[in-house]
């Protein structure tokens, strides 16, 4: 007994990673049911704001992405009532149209081949956060997922339902994974819906703690090298992945009707 | 594809009102039952305030008003125990009495001719807000149905059952849409429930965001052309029908009673 | 129509208190079904800390008190568990002990003919206020009801199980109907069940809203003559029956077990 | 009537330990009963953050313990549920792997041989707090649980896998039944299960009410003296016994599934 207290600590990081990956199994759903649950998750997790927000994920077909309906909050949304949308906006599958805000998530696509999952939502300590135009600050373990990972756009372009706005953001953006657009919300775009719900949650989770600090006093800066490696743990697929099946079983619990 | 990616802002803000317009229908509802809806959308969105508050809209025949009974909360109204008074408060349909406070909707209404409901509430942010004798600050673009479009009361002149407040509130009304009560709560006066009970919540949360961001740091402006533009389409008859039948299908689920 | 638009307040004041009298009927209560409810509609409106808190009404015979056993919360006190004690805090009837902090109410009692029900409670904010040894500062018209009527006990005598932390209490509430005392909870103490229970819900309201309010800038104040006026109507029969009523509805709702 | 009137406090405290000794009993539960119990108790009470988190109680063999699954929630933890583990972190009993930040309890465990169960929590204004680096402050009766009886790390030594960690914790943590983890959260470690959920509960909310507080002014210091006579009521077997019970109840009415 007490053999591995002489491991060192990057040993016992590889070893808990090798061990998460034998472990278990994910239940296999659709890439429309994944992006239901992200919708309840995001509904159920503070990102709740009438029908602002979106999410996007690139469809199967190059060039079309699944989306809501506008006019359907994220607890409303279904694997069966989302939509596909070409580049125009234009419905291919389903019988409604997309919140025309969409049009800056293609653009994002277009500069970002990497990028297959895009939450935009307008969090309500994110939005507030977001008046002061002032960047994201990482001050804890648990949001380091986006450490150094969020970009920040200071002009507030209004309306974002021209094609300048997606090009303002996608340049903006650069090779981060997230950004706060000041006077608007958050922006996240990764390569998975799960990694872009996870770190959805997280932003807003730093936002409001953000908030309520700064009100105190200043806060405190992390070590960068520590914050790194906490970064590149947070976004490992194993942790993520039992992350995600985590969120949707809370989420299932309460919105079974969203994989049907 | 990617045709409309040359588009100006402009002409796709037009392509989406259109594209809205053409778009599903609403159900029909009639006015008691529009009225006893805002009420528990009202009531869910950080609206209740013990007794405090009132809507009224205007009836069928001049000079005649739907209201709640006094003593009964938001969430206890329905579209059969609203009343309808007159210009004295007396009660014309219904055997209870109004809130006195109502007596001041009246004045408004004898001066803003064009205004068909009005919604008064302490929401909690908002009260606490009016302590400060500070205007409501519009810094985000989901709260701009407000921008430029909200006057502001320094002076308290007590309980608001004389017809002195109710001079005074619609003279400092003006043309806006809404005025910040100090030591009171928020009044929004406009052409229709929808409205009235989309900007009475955006009002709530905009002073919600104010007191939250002020306590960490100064509020930066927003672009007034910008703002102005959401403004215009954030209260659209399009996005505005919208965004009531979505928080309508929100209410429903949880106060079906309240149609009846 | 428009007849009562050229009368005085005080006109209409005395107007509305004598139709609210004519109206409706309270439903009938026995004394305990009365603390019970209030110790429902204290612990769904943010009253609810643990087992810190009691409430206490005088008991028919002289120098008997109604209070919940030590150890139940007020979520899970019905007419029937509440008990009987006497000034020494003996249990008469139930067959369980008091909280023995019970002991300052006895001299709060004795040294106060006129008040029939006194509540003490860490309500959060309330209890978070006390920390900065300030006194609770009414400037909303909700709150009024503590306008004038609110004392404050800076120092903080340690546990409250002593004959003289009653004593201390007793003397520094003097004439007022409540007090905010330092590094530790409030305390309301008045002729009626209806009127502790109400003024127990503003003080925490209150204590809330100065919070945030300090928080981001100087609180401003009321105008005295104005913010005594909605101190009597607040705090008169018709008004406080009004809304003890609403609040026991409410509490019925949720914890229909409460009354047997 | 009144006898007790004259007593000294000392005499009126030792009077009312003895007398709750003689009420009641508890119902009788195994370890793995106690163990889920409070994994509810902290979930309801705001110690929820994703999968951070964890809670370890002494098995009954040397060198054992009981703790979560890694990737279960503390709403989803039940009493068969819970594993077995040894020092490596190996699991004996159950069929899934540990959190591998129980590394550092091991570490807690051998260098405090009088702690039974330690609760590791990133509760959400705990954690904020933590942004802050300044230590908890204690000035209310009752969060006193923690007067003098709480560390502060200032140092964020990162991802907390190592061995590394667990020595610098246990060393910080010294004498005292409680630490706060700057950049991370909090932990408590005591004797009993009972114990430390209680200690876990007033942390957080010491930590909340010192943020709302500190964004105001500054929070007066309580007597020393009398915070100890506090401290040690709250932490009497009898006291904590009796709050855990009530805590027990509140969570088995919605957790009814975590004894099994």
């Amino acid at each position: 007994m007490g053999q591995t207290l002489g491991l060192s600590k990057r040993e016992l990081l590889a070893r808990a990673r090798e061990q998460m990956e034998t472990e278990g199994s994910r239940p296999s759903r659709t890439l429309r049911q994944r992006v239901a649950l992200a919708c309840r998750i995001l509904f159920d997790n503070g990102h709740d704001s009438g029908l602002a927000g979106q999410i996007t994920a690139r469809g199967e077909k190059a060039g079309t992405f699944i989306t809501q309906e506008f006019g359907v909050g994220f607890e409303e949304t279904t694997a069966s009532n989302l939509i596909l949308v070409d580049e125009d906006l234009s419905t291919l599958e389903g019988d409604a149209m997309p919140n025309p805000a969409n049009r800056f998530h293609v653009w994002l696509y277009r500069t970002h081949p990497e990028v297959n999952c895009i939450i935009h939502t307008h969090a309500f300590h994110t939005a507030t956060l977001s008046m002061l135009e002032t960047p994201l600050v990482i001050s804890h373990m648990d949001t380091c997922g986006l450490f150094q990972d969020c970009a920040f756009m200071q002009e507030w372009p209004g309306l974002p339902f021209g094609n300048e706005e997606g090009q303002l953001i996608s340049s903006q953006l650069g090779d981060k994974r997230a950004i706060l657009l000041a006077h608007h919300g958050l922006l996240v775009a990764t390569r998975s819906i799960e990694e872009s719900s996870f770190l959805a949650l997280q932003f807003e989770r730093a936002a409001r703690m953000q908030l309520l600090a700064s009100a105190v006093g200043r806060i405190c800066e992390i070590a960068a090298d520590r914050a790194r490696e906490a970064h590149d743990w947070l976004l490992s697929e194993e942790k993520r992945g039992l992350i995600f099946e985590y969120l949707a079983r809370r989420a299932l619990k309460q919105h079974s009707d969203c994989l049907s």
